[in-house]
């Protein structure tokens, strides 16, 4: 007897970089079918990249068929029919808008682009391109966090009833070293912003999607604490040392960005974004109080949401720490029984599964293009705000549609 | 054999007010000698307050030997040598500005008044005073909770290096139900403010004291989620009930404050005071981050101070959980054996202790009024800058001293 | 107008020991009635010491009247109505027999005795006693921890069913140092067992205090992992230092002692008490797990009780951390408002609280000394398994009341 | 160019069981090579089960290129060189021995087998096996749970000194409800035991792999809480739901199992295992406490490990809490960057990647059939002692090497 997987329901992927993203990416695509048994079979067809030996030498490692070094190949492919970005943001709105327009589907790491503008043309074309039957998705993936979905669901359901105050982090602590060098996530031509960019949208994204609320408008601060480091060699990602001969290059992004701001619905909400919180290495956090109850989670302890229910007897209420690996939890059913925790790449993996049910059932995947329009707006106002020496900014509207 | 414990160096203490806080000085007058062998025996001389039958009630369960209605008999008494202030706000000014006149010793509770004009008047009246060897402290009392004190201590023996980020939160939930009645706290004309001057001058001074810095600016916002409440029959305090008949009142203080600023020293700074954290009870919470490592508190846990030491080998390197009752710590010493905790009231007790050994040695206790005032002007800037819509506003220098 | 306290209802006390319970004791006399406003009001009368100037000293501080060194004294007295035992163990049976007959209320510290025979006696004296109105209490302070009593309530109230388990541990490290002293704790003559009875007898008496449930039998293993130390100068306390010459003695007691059981309700229980385990300063903990819930404390988070509802949705399942400051947990509405933390000593003034009641009203206080003989009585059974080497040796049964 | 991954240095599996571990162990297979870089590439070659349908569904699922529904087919086969059991103990020794003595390596679940005599037998089969260049190494994959892996690191760099005390918890309660069904786990026949071996067996060997040091004899007490359940239709895992028409069958294994003991190294050791620790998901808990410092862990929280080091000065010494995702971290620098945290299923990829490397170098991977025989003989003692009522057991010493 052979194990015969039948080739109807395939959907061969393209994917550009494969750095920490392209890693991340990679097991998800190999990893997603065991669990989750999506409407379409993922097969890991090419992965593109730019140097020749590097990129076959990544696909050999990460289970790709086949390399390629000219990104645009992928669009002429008859085997891809979806491309993975994971490129950084400078690259996203040309690599996304022609794989749209060449009818392929699109998963596109975030931020959505470096600037409104590129991420304004990159909405416009997955909005052409839906018409057209095809998918467009930015890869939020903290949203697939259980612990995350789950309080989503909770705020949903009114359980912590009218949201008055959303407080997030994220606090990371790789740049504390002045010589740690130069590499391309420090410079605003290639990475657009700095952690404002880079981990700030994680939290843009992750209060929205967890309040179900927008942020109305801003103010800001906004810091860069060391202002020259190291020339990196190569400049290939965080691990990356200084050994540029002594020579140093201005840092042009912001090391640390704060906020605080209004809701849509009228809650008060506070942003900070570092890379500056020592001994803090990756501490997405996030405390919503409501009405009725309220919510907190940490990405350090990423199983747990602690949950306070208003409605409880004073003599036993507390906030609970709610191990969310139990079988009704989101996604946590795919995987192993109570107690036996999920780790980092598996919000890749749902993000993947998500996506393949999207795409099977003809449905548009969440966050859109526009969800990532929208979180690049927000940080337009902050950066607007803080370059202004932090008075109020408002978020810019959505565009109605057309 | 007879206790004959001397009447030298004794200083008769005359309190006014006995709601919270008078309880909590009482206490800690009460305390004090056991623990510490002050060089100056407090002596609980006479109470003060509006009510002749509840004052002499709680004169008498509270310790103290006779009873007043009248403050300024406090002033004229020989039996007190300093008076000790436990009322709301409006009233600060006038009587510590008296009683140092009169040359009594005050401890005035915290905020220092109402408003800059009056803080600085109460400054000023201190400055004479000194002169004349007359003491004046306010109580910012969690400045004696032993975990702060030694989160002082290690900043200021270069622990964590250069300070990068100050993360300050003081997150009650008491006003979440908008039937709790309009008690006094929430008038501005007694409170001054709202969360602002009752809770967040607490997290602004304890920043302030554990980092040495001092804030140079803020952008903030205010809100007042319910913003008419029922009258309380007798706005005695935090437990009162509403029971007036229907009749509703406007809420005229903040029920949150939420500012982000910089500091002296170059730090970026984040505070947020509210009463709608709901389920957080006291969560006073202070987290600093350093060139060379970090400090985290929470009061909820108020034993512990967390350190993260940037030397440490990354094997082994981690946030710890320091017990603050070991014999070497500060105030541990004088009570129990390791990891017998403190409570709130010991606070208290440390603040009185301070304040005996300063006016027996004839030094200045600390926080002066100075220091009251200048937390003050952090306050008139938050207020400043959220009238404005969140624009940046610095804070008044001090006045050069005379 | 004067605080003219009554002298009505007052009950003079006479302590008999003023080292580390001494003090704890004295601040819960000194501290209870502004609190609790007890029905007869303690008066600080006389304490009790072998050396004359040091019981003076100690007198003058924590604010006893008289200070006398023969503690038959206290017996004569008039105003003296209860006697506070606070000296180790092999004197309470003398002298808590002693005050009884003599007709004082006792209130003696734990363990009752140093042996079962001498518990005996004393709980055979407290039912003689109690016939003519005389009270007695042993000091299972822990007891009075509000997470402790409100866990006992919740047990009581059946919210966590059958208890299953019984998980309770006492960890100290005061001993790691092998140069640490031979101070009088270490001594079987004087304090009858080591950890075992020193904070072995706590868990016996939590455990069973909060699950209203008791030992039938156990198996056990004691250790002494230093078996000769320092001999001290003065074997004061805790802190007492070597200096004995270089002069070494043996350690007559245990270190640690492990001991399985059952409880008489077919739940399994299992036991640790040591002074060996490194950076455990005063970790009481105990977590029960029933049919329908589960319990779990730590004394070094004291404030906290953690709670999981077995009933909960398994959405929102958890363990509750309850902080125990509410106005309805036990002992909490006396202090201060939520989220203001209580400490170690206030478990001796709820202690003092809870007796002066029942000498008022005329009732038992618990814990009864029979409830210390049966505590004593499960401490034999241990060191009994322990010593034949690990068999298997139930609890002696109550002998039938007269 | 094509991703044309060389056949040369690959292993072929042939993997027995698909249900619970079948899939972990698919899992590793699937993700070593993209991560470790493994010298011998695994290929997923065959999957054996009892049921056609099933095992085709489940290979196709899981990644196997073919099925088959007899085990010993995989002896037979060329494309097979490692044999990985995932079955239940009762099947263990009979395919281990048989595939040992076929030239296959094998990796085999734990526990080892059902009973001593079963795991004699395999580990003389692994010690004939080893001389032909056969490896055999027993499944204890909390081993390679990084935190646990630095935990034996530190032991053994002497970072907490001589071990006095283990304390080891593995807390469970999926059989809280007594109409949880009779699955196979709870039949003796095929589990062997319950809550002992299954999960008592991964502390047993935690303890001693993180000390180095092994228990030399024990007492016990284990308990059955709910001894009938209903039958379940098909006994497939976990996750079975009783329809046996109301039929209800003995549970003939144990529900918790109590044990403490001593050490060859001279510590007091405590362990409990169970499945009626309501709340308690898996929380697989270890502390050790050394003269010099001590180790705390919780699966539940598994990225953490809680060290203190009794070197620190006692101003700023606590429990670290250390994430364990650091570069230098064991396993964790082949993943993530820090802060990105790992979850249950990458033990397995640890496991795989550890005896890829051990096989392909020629060396005994750990553990061994022969510690797994140890874990097994340790068990029976507990078994033994508790059979007798609580007596003191020593664990059979092994026999001298051939």
């Amino acid at each position: 007897m052979t194990n015969d997987r039948s080739p109807a329901g395939a959907l061969g992927i393209g994917m550009v970089g494969h750095a920490f993203m392209g890693r991340t990416h990679s097991q998800a695509w190999r990893s997603v079918s065991a669990f989750f048994a999506p409407p379409l079979t993922p097969v890991m067809a090419v992965l593109a990249g730019r140097d020749r030996a590097r990129t076959a030498a990544a696909a050999a490692s990460l289970g790709w068929a086949a390399a390629v070094t000219d990104w645009k190949e992928l669009l002429r492919r008859d085997d891809v029919g979806l491309v993975d970005i994971c490129t950084p943001g400078d690259t996203h709105a040309e690599i996304a808008v022609a794989a749209l327009e060449a009818g392929k589907h699109v998963l596109c790491e975030k931020p959505l682009a470096n600037t409104v503008a590129e991420a304004e043309a990159m909405a416009a074309a997955a909005r052409a391109a839906r018409g057209r039957g095809v998918r467009a998705m930015v890869g939020f993936n903290y949203r697939r966090v259980p612990a995350l979905a789950l309080a989503r669901r909770l705020v949903a359901a009114g359980r912590i009833g009218t949201v008055r105050h959303v407080r997030a982090q994220y606090l990371q602590d790789w740049l504390v070293d002045p010589e740690f060098p130069l590499v391309w996530r420090l410079d605003a031509e290639r990475a657009g912003s700095g952690a404002l960019g880079d981990i700030g949208a994680h939290i843009v994204d992750a209060a929205q999607y967890v309040t179900g609320d927008r942020l109305a408008g801003v103010t800001a601060l906004t810091e860069t604490f060391v202002r020259e480091r190291p020339l990196a060699t190569a400049a290939a990602g965080l691990a990356a040392t200084g050994d540029g001969g002594g020579a140093r290059g201005p840092v042009t992004v912001d090391d640390a960005a704060l906020f605080i701001g209004r809701t849509e619905g009228g809650a008060l909400a506070s942003f900070e974004a570092t890379r500056f919180a020592t001994g803090r290495k990756n501490a997405l956090r996030l405390e919503v109080n409501g009405s009725a109850g309220s919510l907190a989670f940490d990405f350090e302890a990423m199983n747990e949401l602690w949950f306070h229910d208003g409605a409880e007897d004073a003599d036993t209420a507390g906030f609970r720490r709610v191990l969310v690996t139990e079988p009704g939890h989101p996604y946590a059913g795919a995987w192993w029984p109570p107690g036996h925790l999920l780790g980092y790449e598996h919000t890749f993996t749902h993000q993947a599964a998500d996506l393949l049910a999207a795409v099977a059932a003809g449905t548009d995947p969440a966050p859109s293009f526009d969800d990532g329009l929208q979180v690049q707006r927000v940080l337009a106002a902050v950066a607007g705000s803080a370059a202004a020496g932090g008075g109020w900014t408002p978020v810019d509207p959505p565009a109605a549609a057309p």
